[in-house]
Formats: structure tokens, C-alpha cells, sequence
């Protein structure tokens, strides 16, 4: 063995560079402070302003919602929706949180003068127990592609433990997007695929050469390994809309009232996306999310705001889109049909990730069909 | 909360960028790779000349230690070391990996046609059980300033198991260095700081003016959780030869054959550097260590091999030097010395990683002596 980079010694754990000449700053900045425990990480969802925006409005456009009530925020971070609930007349609010981030949360609530009703309490959402049921449960539990993280499991276990029969869930409906893309993505990878093969193929002569033993044996095992990387795994993107060349396809609606775990562990779907753009290429599928603050049918939103990942010409949002490279890609016509089936489950090895397969099929305008393709993806 | 990025979902891991706009390729490439069970990861280490070169030398040099024996590699990861030993004569070779690489490494004993010596075990070295003493072990366990990630620990192990009174120990020596350097990289860190709070400020203005909240409390916890990236962690470093000012010092030697785990859980040490260059700067204090391949008393190498990871002109090992900061620097003069305590004690949170503490205080040749400063450093 030898060393493994800075922040990578614990064994599941990964980083940076490694080899005699590079140290990668970012690298090493990025490992270091991007965990739910830093207020730099907290920082950069904080400066999301799309995401800032839509908890905001859908907090301050609805405060009957709040007025008077029992709060309950769900991995409140450094605690601004439960600031934001206490400004908006909430006459308590329970700010859960796992990290030693609760700290910060507590005296940011003392500093904005809300500290007699917001509670921060530093736990487990599963373990914690409340003195009273509440009347509204807000949580930003979003990962990439929505359920990345498998932070929604405990907002579930919150809402059926401690949310009133009439409470309301901020979000209360949740989407999950496919779209077809065109994206030179797979192209760039593809050849850092051979720039990385080139370089093993080097690194094979030389070992030969000079320590006397024969590498070749594990070739496959190395391209494989950097396949895996570069083609198999969603790549974090912010597209432009002019990339979306079809209709994009809900592949799963979320009741955040009456969502079960069960419900969301597995997704599948089959959709059919029309091609809208002549003579294009599909390259990928593009994955993305929106939730929305409608209350409940009992006691609706005043006025219902949405937060959307989608590409946005204005912008994007810290979560992107999840790129899904098609191997191989497929040449399109407008009016053409692509059909996916689509299946998501969570990694063996760590639930908070994802295992996808992907069957696309191309039904061309002419009539013509063909042959379905599979491909796994990986969401890390 | 929100999605922490790719490769970071589970709580104790740590990733990249996050920012609206930006993803960090090459972080996320590190991220991925860069734990032992990847060849990507392995490839580094075997592309480490200095390494390579002197294993290479320490065996084939001495391939009377190997002839006709029975050796054990600990930790074999991509089972170099175990081929060689058995190219130089090895009647029988135990190699040891935890982690899946081991299938790897039994795929390489084989194409090198040394499968019928070259057995591969799976597992840790602490539940292991061998069918007989072994006359050498062999181990690359040497991390970041020697003891980071502790492997050594797991080589003492099958020492005390496995290894007959009479054997050797590959290497057989070991030293931990420490030297006074002169760098900019503390300027270069300041400056990273200041810029870090500066966007904090603008950070804290905007987030009252459009949201209502002051986040200002925080800025104090902000700059220590920086403070402690940028000035008080230990960073990566190959060092050019002319930027150690001073002659280095030894604060740690250990006999592989003898040392315990309490010897090396805490290091403690207190040297004197004398300083050798006129008008300069005391910036930092660097660290880095040596092992040697002596054979043992009864048993001595034929030819001692040497493998050193100390700054040098012909370019460094991926190991490099770890640099330790000292804040504030002292302008320095030949002549001068450098009196420095050192203790190192292993993380409480992970006893991979390290916690030191520097207290350094300069005797002038002058005679005068400035007040002694404490500070502590954190090898992550």
C-alpha cells in the first residue's frame, strides 16, 4: 500500500490526485469542506438563489399557514426555514438537526431575535421526540435527481409521527423529469476514456520494462473501471434548454402527504418523449426535479409556488440536471418517438445511492423501428 | 438541507464544488478513484519511481533473504511486492489485501506465472489465519509523513503472528524527519483566507438585504472553519532542497522489528535545527520520512537499500512532504536555532488521522531569545 491523499484515510472515503507531481486545490477544498457539518457547504446552498426564492415565497405568500402555528423543519441545516417560519408568525418551531450545524442554527435563530420559538434540536429526525404534534413540517430534503441521499425517508418518518391529521407539507408534491438531450458530453468522454487507456497502455510497457512484470492481464479490468467513470456514471450538469430536443416526461409524482418509503425505494416508468428538433442527435436523457407548495385540499396554498431544477435560461440551480449518456447515441428526426423504460433502486453498497437501467427504443416517424437498448447508470 | 455532491452521500464522506455553476472534473475524478480498491489508485503508486525502484533494489538485491523462503505481504493491493519476492526465489509468498484489488492481484500472480508461489488471501491481516510462520514480511505501509492511516499497525500485527524469531522485515527501519523550510504557501493561504471571507461578507450583506436574515453571528465560526483548512492543516507538498533552511531532524526511529503500537500511537519529540542561511525566513516546518532495508542483526542485507522521501532535486514521490505552517513566521539568520516540541497523537474521531502540535521558539546567534508559539496542525 501507500498514501492515500489528504481526507481519503477512512476506508469507504475518497480524494484527491495522488500521483508524484499533483496536488489538485480544488480537490482537497472541496473534500474538505462538503459535508452538512461546514457552513461553507451551507454557504453554497444558501446562495442558491432559485432554490432561496421558491422556500421564501412559498413561507411569506402563505403565512396563514404559519400564523399561530407549530413548525416542524426537518434537517434544518443552518436553520433559515425555521427563521423564516418564526418571522412569518409560527408560534413554534422544532429545527431538527443530526450535524454539529444545530449549533450554528441556534445562535443564528438568537441573533434574528426568534430564539424563544425557534427550538433547534440536535438529533436523528428517527430518534428525536417532540412535546406536541405540529401543524405544518418544512424541509429542503432534496438530493440530485430528487431522491439522491434518501433524505426523504426521514421526512416521512417525521410527518407520520408528528404531523397533525390536518397538517400541511412544505413541499407538498414533488416531480421527477426525463428528457431527451443532444451534448457533446459523451464525445468528451469518450476520448478521456482513451486518453486515460493511452496512458495505461504506457504505464503497462514501462512496468514491463523496467520491474519485469506484465500488467496486460488487468487492461480490461482498467478500462472497465474507467468506463464505469466516465460513460456509466450521471454527470452533474446545467443544461440549456436548447439541449432539451423533445418533450420531457414526468416518471413519478410524490404526494409528500401520503408518500410511503416502500413507494419511493424503487421507481419505474415507461414513458414515450416526442422528438421535437429535425435532424438532431440523442445523446442523452436529462433527470431533474421541481416541488411545489400547494398545502393540502383541506387547507390550500393562498398562492402555489413552484421551485424547478429544469434547464433555465436564466440560470441553474446548485442540484443541475443528471446527465445520462446513451451508448450508443442515436440519430433523430422530429416527429420521431423515443421510449424508455426506466427503473431506479438503491445502491446495495450505500443506500443513499442510486443503481438506474435505462431500455430505449427508437420509433422513427417513417414507421420504422429500432432494436431496444439497454444501458445501467450509475448516480454517486 | 440539500443534495451534497456526487460521491459525498454518505455522512462521512466529502465531495465536490456544489456552487450553482461549477463541477470540478477533476475532483470528482479523485473522488472516485482514489481508495485502494481501484487500479486507477494503484497505478499511481506503481508509477512512483522512487518507490518502485527502491522495493525493486531492496529485493532483488538482496534475494538471499527471498530464496527458498516463505514471505508474507501486507496489504499486497495490486501484488507487486509479492511477484517480485517470488521472481527473487520466494518458495512460497502470503499476500494479504483487504479490499477486492485482491482478486486483481490473483489475476497478475498468474499472468506472471508465479500462481503456483504467490498466494492471495482476501481479508484483514487481523483475522487471517496462515498455514505456517513466514521467514519476511513485506510491506508498503508507509502513509503521509509515515504514520498517517495507521497501517503500521495491522504489519506489527502479523509480525507478532506470523513472523519466525529469526526473520526479517521488509523494510526494516524507519524515520520520521522534521526541517525548518522557507514557502510562500503561507501568503498564498492568507490571501486564500481573506479572499474567502471577503465573498462571506458579501455573502452575509446579501442574504439580509433579500432575506431577511443576519447571518453575521456565523462569520467568527466561518473564518475558524477556514483558518483551519487554509493555515492549520498540514499541506501536500514536493519541496525543492533549497527550501529547507536549516538542518533536519530526526524525531522519530523505529526498528519494524521491535516496535509496539503504543510506541508509535503518540510521537513526541524535542529538537534543535540549526539554521544555515543567512537573512531568511522561517515559514513552515516540513515533515517527511525515510525506511531502510537493513535485514536484521543476524540476518543483514547484503546491500542496504534506502528509500527516502525528503525533498530532493530530481523530483519528488507521491508521498511528497507534508508542510506545517507556522504562524506567525520568524525572520531567521545562520546561526540561529530552532528549538521545536513536536507531539503528534492520533484523531479522536479517526484514528487514521493525526493532531499535532508545534511549539517552536528561536534562540538568535545573538544571543537573544523570542517567546516560545504553540500551534497546532491537523494531518487530514
Amino acid at each position: 500500500m501507500a498514501s492515500l491523499p489528504n481526507g481519503a484515510a477512512s476506508a469507504s472515503s475518497a480524494a484527491g490526485g495522488g500521483g508524484p507531481a499533483v496536488v489538485d486545490k480544488e480537490v482537497d477544498f472541496a473534500n474538505y469542506f462538503c459535508t452538512y457539518s461546514y457552513l461553507y457547504h451551507q454557504k453554497e446552498m444558501l446562495c442558491d438563489r432559485v432554490r432561496m426564492d421558491a422556500y421564501h415565497s412559498a413561507v411569506f405568500r402563505n403565512a396563514h399557514h404559519f400564523r399561530g402555528k407549530v413548525v416542524l423543519d426537518v434537517g434544518t441545516g443552518s436553520g433559515i426555514l425555521a427563521i423564516w417560519s418564526a418571522q412569518a408568525g409560527a408560534r413554534k418551531v422544532y429545527a431538527v438537526e443530526a450535524t454539529n450545524m444545530a449549533e450554528h442554527a441556534r445562535e443564528l435563530a438568537r441573533a434574528n431575535d426568534v430564539a424563544d420559538i425557534v427550538e433547534v434540536i440536535q438529533g436523528s429526525m428517527e430518534d428525536v421526540v417532540l412535546p406536541e404534534k405540529v401543524d405544518v413540517i418544512i424541509s429542503e430534503w432534496m438530493g440530485y435527481f430528487l431522491l439522491r441521499e434518501s433524505m426523504f425517508d426521514s421526512v416521512i418518518c417525521a410527518r407520520d409521527r408528528w404531523l397533525k391529521p390536518d397538517g400541511v407539507m412544505y413541499p407538498s408534491h414533488a416531480r421527477m423529469w426525463l428528457a431527451p438531450i443532444r451534448s457533446d458530453l459523451a464525445e468528451n468522454k469518450m476520448e478521456d476514456l482513451e486518453i486515460a487507456m493511452h496512458d495505461w497502455n504506457l504505464f503497462v510497457e514501462d512496468t514491463e520494462s523496467y520491474y519485469g512484470v506484465n500488467m496486460n492481464v488487468l487492461t480490461k479490468a482498467y478500462r472497465a473501471e474507467h468506463e464505469k467513470y466516465y460513460l456509466k456514471s450521471a454527470i452533474w450538469n446545467n443544461l440549456h434548454p436548447n439541449q432539451v430536443i423533445g418533450q420531457a416526461a414526468v416518471i413519478k409524482e410524490i404526494d409528500c402527504l401520503t408518500a410511503t418509503v416502500d413507494e419511493i425505494r424503487e421507481v419505474r416508468a415507461q414513458v414515450t418523449m416526442p422528438i421535437k428538433l429535425d435532424m438532431t442527435r440523442l445523446a442523452a436523457l436529462a433527470g431533474w426535479f421541481d416541488v411545489h407548495f400547494r398545502g393540502s385540499k383541506q387547507n390550500p396554498a393562498t398562492q402555489e409556488v413552484e421551485l424547478s431544477t429544469a434547464p433555465d435560461v436564466n440560470g441553474g440551480t446548485h442540484w443541475g440536471q443528471q446527465v445520462f449518456l446513451l451508448t450508443p447515441p442515436l440519430k433523430v428526426n422530429e416527429g420521431d418517438n423515443v421510449k424508455v423504460s426506466f427503473t431506479m433502486v438503491r445502491s446495495k453498497e450505500n443506500h443513499r445511492l442510486m443503481d438506474m437501467e435505462f431500455t430505449y427504443e427508437l420509433h422513427e416517424s417513417s414507421g420504422k423501428q429500432l432494436p431496444a437498448i439497454t444501458t445501467k447508470i450509475y448516480l454517486e
